[in-house]
């Protein structure tokens, strides 16, 4: 049987300005360990901008996305607008704020939010063949806006400003803790707090752990 | 009983300039997992190159090792040169081209390599003082460079010029795979070759899971 080909879609590399590094290692780790074939995938857009992660300070530096988001895969990674649905059969987002500020623009506009058009197309592309879509931490609140209107249910833990922007959206969303996911099962959608509510790497990996099972599953 | 305080010496952020993110984020799982107290810490100094790792070409880019190591701990990490053997129990390297280009001359200098004092200097202690220290991937030649002349038995998986230049610096190359690890139990050295020989995230995770544990017991 050929390997499942599961897309994982990279925001950059780094919590504060791009993906969250420990969401994606091991969602790289777990679905090596599944035998997944691994397809990583970043837009080729300047980053929104650069956080020292150090200090927290805006720096005067400009990243590019793609480039940033190859240091997480050793250079293997692939522009998002070379893949369409029909080479994946599932695909995954982790969080990080990369995900609302580079891939969307989640951070500063809420539920009036727009999404790279990039990933917006390839996200639509996936739901429509109903393959299955997981997203991590803020991951789903990207992900609702895409889906707008749906009525979809996802989960972005316990923040209460992202849930009602979910709501807004048009979508349901479920309270959760770091170990734990929601499943709808209709729309072929699992999601995770991770660090919305993690406050360590261990507890963060337990609902990563569970999210990529499901999405191994469902694939 | 108190947590084992386990230091993690990261050396940037990227296999090919910095520390090897999948080595690193793993050995911060583990560790985790484990209940350690995890101290991450790195140089402050300039990195010796950036390199882009979609296209594997220089830049003209300057990033500092301690800030770009941040990403990979979340904004929690502490200058290597304020951190002292005595607040420790043991101490992990994670490997990547930083280990050798930055935290040492090992990628340029091969057995005349020269290593940061604040590195060296920590290292020394450790040993002096009798406490674990584990090292993954390239990081073991570094080591050996520190305890140069002392017979240590390391391994770095199978690579003869490496193997070569440990043993001219006066310690012991021991051959190994991505799923073992060399213990040298005298000198309370643990030592797995992650990426030197493993061609997957998971064939990593074995041996760093089995480095992780055996520190752990050891500390």
């Amino acid at each position: 049987m050929a390997s499942k080909r599961i897309g994982v879609v990279l925001s950059g590399c780094g919590v504060y300005d791009g993906t969250e590094i420990h969401e994606a290692t091991l969602t790289l780790y777990f679905l090596d360990r599944a035998a997944a074939d691994i397809i990583a995938m970043a837009p080729n857009i300047p980053q929104h901008h650069v956080i020292n992660h150090l200090t927290g300070a805006v720096t005067n530096e400009s990243r590019n996305v793609l480039v940033e988001s190859a240091r997480i895969t050793r250079g293997q990674i692939r522009d998002i607008a070379q893949v369409t649905a029909d080479q994946l059969d599932a695909i995954i987002l982790p969080g990080g704020f990369g995900a609302a500020k580079n891939l969307s623009t989640v951070a500063f506009d809420g539920p009036s939010a727009t999404v790279n058009p990039e990933v917006s197309r390839l996200l639509q592309e996936m739901a429509k063949a109903g393959k299955p879509i997981g997203a991590l931490c803020i991951a789903p609140a990207l992900l609702s806006k895409v889906l707008a209107g749906k009525g979809v249910t996802l989960t972005i833990g316990d923040d209460a400003g992202v849930a009602g922007a979910i709501e807004k959206m048009g979508n349901k969303h479920q309270l959760s803790a770091f170990d734990g996911i929601v499943v709808d099962a209709a729309n072929r959608i699992v999601t995770t707090a991770a660090y919305m509510c993690a406050s360590s790497i261990g507890e963060a990996g337990q609902g990563i752990e569970k999210l990529v099972a499901k999405i191994m599953e469902m694939a």
